[in-house]
């Protein structure tokens, strides 16, 4: 086991950025030897902060390959904008380093076979980032599903609803590098953001470990958020009067072969009233739902609400009961640490990641799918078993797998290479 | 206008028994003149309910024919099992009485046009009593909509969550006239209420009037909620080891002709923590929405919960207004109340009924078409134009055209045929 890593940092725009200056900067068992982006302001912020935590200085480059070549690093963290995390993270497999990416979506399916096929002829590890099944909610509805306390699982549902133009899509209007999912929101109409509430899910419902996703179908509303905000608020812009194909809300529903559903919501045009991602998880015996903020198991008299907490003091998962006694690190609620410790964790022990390859790209290729579900008014489109039959034999989530090693927190060591 | 109307009544188990119990026979402008069921005993209960309250006795009735032939009868209620509403209000109809039908759902196509062709050839009013298009929440939504208050409408979520195995499903088992739904379920597998969800939202996407629906689609889960709940509490029972067809979830997407989305669920046969119709309303403006009990409009600061009694305070719709003042009378919040008045007053003015037949068949026809949809994996399936082009200029639904008159809940006028 290694006691220290070191990486390559690609990607430092604003997510990059935050991750690296509240997670990955504040570890002291990895050793950020380069930091990587097209963009001249962006190396400096990230250098400064490094210089500012007084950690040793980055190489600061502007192409990743040099990052590739180096025989030191034994991972890379790929934080760039969604379109080019499939070509760097090839590239960064064949080189033999670990490969995280952050959350985003396919383009086309063949990414994603040649992820796995990538995967297949090296062994190289690729996890995605998906902060979210590291929740607490979700990891208290995972803990309490393991230990059957839901009964047999039937249904989940999920969604993103998220009012993004003030806080993204249309922020930083002046600035020429800034955050290009509105450039896919004009491209594409689809569940352009779906690993938030699949990857939980998919975790509940063992997809890839006993269970599989078989079929979607996605149905689109229509598009008119973005074009009334930019009416009423960007008058002097070029998006005042730009069409934009991404539905308002997209609704997905996708069959497992165990027989589940899970119904998925891309909701991010319309004002509404708080974030949610709207994990829900109906089993025989129970269920979770972040709506309602509610745990409720057989025997209990309806109605119930706001009791989760009764349920965070009794069934938290192990990971979260420890994180919780070192206090609030990183972003999210803890979230984005625990993603970061949990491939970091696999590195220093050299196995497999807890969201692999498999689940990434099955995650990733909803988005592909349900495009083509929209364009035929929800037409049923099949799901790729990207596994090739391997999920009926891959051992089912447990909580050892999926937990991160105790020692993984501890962050107050001082460690040498 | 008629000052007092004259009524049969048909159909007197537990739902029908409760709305005569609560409204009708509270009502002093309606003469109830027969009581009708097959079973001596539901006649009994219903006859001694009217000696009780001092009403004159009804005729007691096995065949509902007689009340046809009777010219006194301004109007029925039918208030029997699902499968009966279509065949007695076709009769009624074509006796030219005005014709309430409970909620329920189709069974097949051709039921729902036979009685749009009756309708068109009598002229005879077909209403069903979908007593959600009175809830306060749906009317103060309809009221902000109408107001444009939300802006333009895009998408709507509805519901029937609510878990029926000990309330309904399987309730009085040792009784041989008992609930009838079970057996449903043990037959058909789709969407078999969706009314409670569709009427509301029809009403705020002005369906039929300007607006119609144009598809859904359907997908199931697996059925076993039933199964096992009858193996842990049922076991001295058939019902013990009984296959149930009607999947646990069905989830169903509507598309409409303007381009707006509607997502429905039925959820009855999975343990829950509280009975909800998940009734939400999405604008470019604002949104309303049950889970949250919620209101929000654009310009108001995120996260927001928990606010809608303001709403009522500000938006009431005004038919609502009439109904605090006089204080709750009847079940279900005042809804049952308020459908019952909404139909008596069309037959007292001799209008057509503010839920017409071609909103019944149209919101009926859902359990047919996603029967289809179910058994095609979801593919997509039209919704039939039950008015045949007419939904492109019939009159949007206006406050004064949805409202009742607002003498109408004046109940305390002594008044003579």
């Amino acid at each position: 086991m290694k006691k220290k890593i070191t990486i390559g940092y690609i990607g430092l725009g604003r997510r990059g950025y935050g991750v690296l200056k509240g997670c990955i900067s504040e570890m002291k068992d990895v050793h950020i030897k380069y930091l990587c982006d097209l963009h001249e302001k962006h190396l400096q912020r990230a250098a400064d902060l490094l210089a500012e935590k007084g950690l040793p200085g980055a190489t600061l480059s502007v192409d990743y390959q040099e990052i590739l070549q180096d025989p030191e690093v034994d991972a890379v963290f790929i934080m760039t904008d969604w379109a080019s995390h499939v070509p760097i993270a090839k590239d960064a497999m064949r080189a033999g380093k670990y490969t995280a990416i952050e959350v985003g979506c396919a383009f086309d399916l063949q990414e994603c076979w040649d992820l796995v096929d990538i995967y297949e002829q090296t062994g190289t590890p690729l996890m995605m980032l998906e902060n979210c099944c590291y929740g607490r909610r979700e990891m208290l509805a995972l803990n309490m599903v393991e230990q059957g306390l839901f009964g047999e699982i039937v249904h989940c549902d999920g969604a993103y609803s998220h009012y993004l133009p003030d806080v993204e899509l249309f922020l930083d209007l002046d600035d020429p590098i800034r955050h290009y999912r509105i450039d896919e929101y004009k491209k594409r109409n689809c569940e352009q953001y779906p690993t938030h509430e699949l990857g939980p899910i998919a975790k509940v419902l063992g997809i890839n470990r006993g269970n599989r996703l078989v079929r979607l179908n996605s149905i689109a509303s229509k598009s008119v958020g973005l074009k009334e905000y930019a009416r009423d608020h960007l008058a002097n812009y070029p998006e005042f009067n730009t069409d934009y194909n991404q539905a308002d809300i997209v609704t997905t529903v996708i069959t497992c072969e165990g027989g589940e559903t899970i119904t998925m919501k891309l909701d991010t045009t319309l004002p509404r009233a708080y974030y949610s991602r709207n994990f829900t998880v109906r089993g025989t015996k129970g269920m979770s739902c972040e709506e309602g903020k509610v745990v409720f198991l057989e025997g209990m008299t309806e109605p119930v609400q706001n009791n989760e907490e009764e349920f965070f003091a009794k069934y938290d998962h192990p990971l979260q009961k420890e994180y919780v006694e070192i206090g609030e690190r990183g972003g999210h609620g803890g979230m984005d640490w625990l993603v970061c410790r949990a491939f970091i964790e696999s590195v220093k022990n050299g196995t497999n990641t807890p969201i692999d390859v498999y689940d990434t790209v099955t995650w990733m290729s909803i988005a592909v799918l349900s495009e083509a579900s929209v364009k035929q008014n929800g037409a049923p489109v099949e799901i790729p078993d990207f596994t090739r039959g391997k999920w009926q034999n891959r051992e089912p989530v447990t909580e050892g797998k999926y937990c991160l090693d105790k020692v993984c927190i501890d962050d107050t060591a001082i460690i040498t290479d």
